[in-house]
């Protein structure tokens, strides 16, 4: 395998991107079906790691992705995330998976790059692949099959 | 009749797919509309069973299956369902609906599939039915019609 | 105006159709933007009165559409709603909009009818009018308006 | 910069337009990913201001415009909106974005007007500019970048 870490956000990846507030303010997020199990398929062959930037949303995303599906997840802000990346990987050992407004700019430097249907245009102009399933309706697991068959992992 | 049971899959089938969670864990899914009326117009000529894979979402799907719907609803996994399905019935007795990314599998030994529009590709490809409506906005509703209309149980 | 009334099905017309559960039951339903803004207007030269076949989500309706809106909401079930329509009204004088299972039949009895773009396909197939927003999403606000342009009431 | 301020509409502009209601009322809205941060861009360039017409959750709406994003938000009437900002402003140095029944009055006054893809059909009708995407699905991220473009602010 030519990639070290599968890289994901969590926001409009794992979820729909939809932040649901009460008047005590962020208190719930939407994730989806099968994403699950297809990462216990890729996780097999890659290790798979979450970064989040939604601070207020920490412990929600916390409990799904740490709690409930047991992998790492980290607090990296938007502008700070590429630095981050090269801190610890050589950019072109990731794949990185993410939908938002300053992704465009990881895209260009990591080794291959994901974008759900529901990203901004940026983002899906940018990326390697971009899904045909939105985030939290099987985004990630038609991504985690994408790079099964396109890296001849099974 | 020549089948001798309707099994639907609940997450994706009969909701959305969705998990919506807060810091606490997942605590609520979302169920459709007609659905209810139209497995009441079935259950005449079917028997009606529901299994589901979502060990932490149980509770939540048994309070719309079993105490409002009053359904026989059990708890299995997605590779062990072929299985459980062979120890009580002849599959090619079973009409099963579900969505996701090992219902393929089951698909090929029952006597019909039917999958929502919303399912992963794999399910759509290998289904005999595939509904126009997603889960969780009349999919389940729409697939009982089709059944009393194809084999003609009206 | 030849129509004494413009009654209305609360779940999928002026909701989503969908009901949210948690491991306690059903605990909400989601409404939408302009429809009370619509309503206002078209009140000025038609009754409104709601009516709702669902028990268990009755009082999730019964806040939006009584205690904030300040329309009447009675509980009818879907197969007995024409024969409670004929109690009250000439059908002919009734404007009904529905988007369930049984609701062509009274789209087949009333004046005039409207289907919502979410109804079943019976429904949509049976309406006068079928509208191009989703309930939840201004079908109501569609209709008012569209009732108020077709019989040259504003 | 020929304007003075972006003035915004919340629901259906940065929320979904729902309004979830449990049997206590309307308690929850839905906002979505990347607005926070396009207006972090556009408010180097213009002031940013918000107002919202819903008395009822007017709360839910300050949590996350007052608290979270730190935005002025007045409660003004739809139908005393054109006023309010002629109190205020010379219409023309306002660029506005609304999605509602009553919105394309203030959109025939204002510089500049823009309505998200969900927007009822008289809004998208008199916008200056329509949004690729929908209230609460990136609608004013878009928005902030098409300003920052069309009136070359970058």
């Amino acid at each position: 395998m030519k990639f070290k870490v599968f890289l994901l956000d969590v926001d409009g990846v794992m979820t729909t991107g939809q932040f649901f507030y009460t008047s005590e303010g962020k208190i719930m997020k939407v994730f989806g079906p099968d994403d699950r199990d297809a990462l216990l398929l890729l996780k097999k062959h890659l290790a798979i790691r979450f970064v989040s930037a939604d601070k207020n949303g920490f412990e929600i995303s916390k409990r799904r992705i740490v709690n409930d599906l047991k992998y790492q997840l980290d607090l990296v802000s938007g502008n700070n995330r590429i630095n981050w990346i090269k801190d610890q990987y050589d950019p072109k050992d990731v794949i990185y998976m993410g939908d938002g407004i300053f992704d465009h700019y990881i895209f260009d430097e990591v080794g291959y790059s994901i974008a759900p249907a529901n990203s901004i245009a940026s983002a899906k102009q940018h990326a390697s692949f971009v899904t045909e399933r939105s985030g939290g309706d099987r985004a990630v697991a038609e991504a985690c099959l994408h790079i099964i068959n396109k890296f001849s992992l099974s």
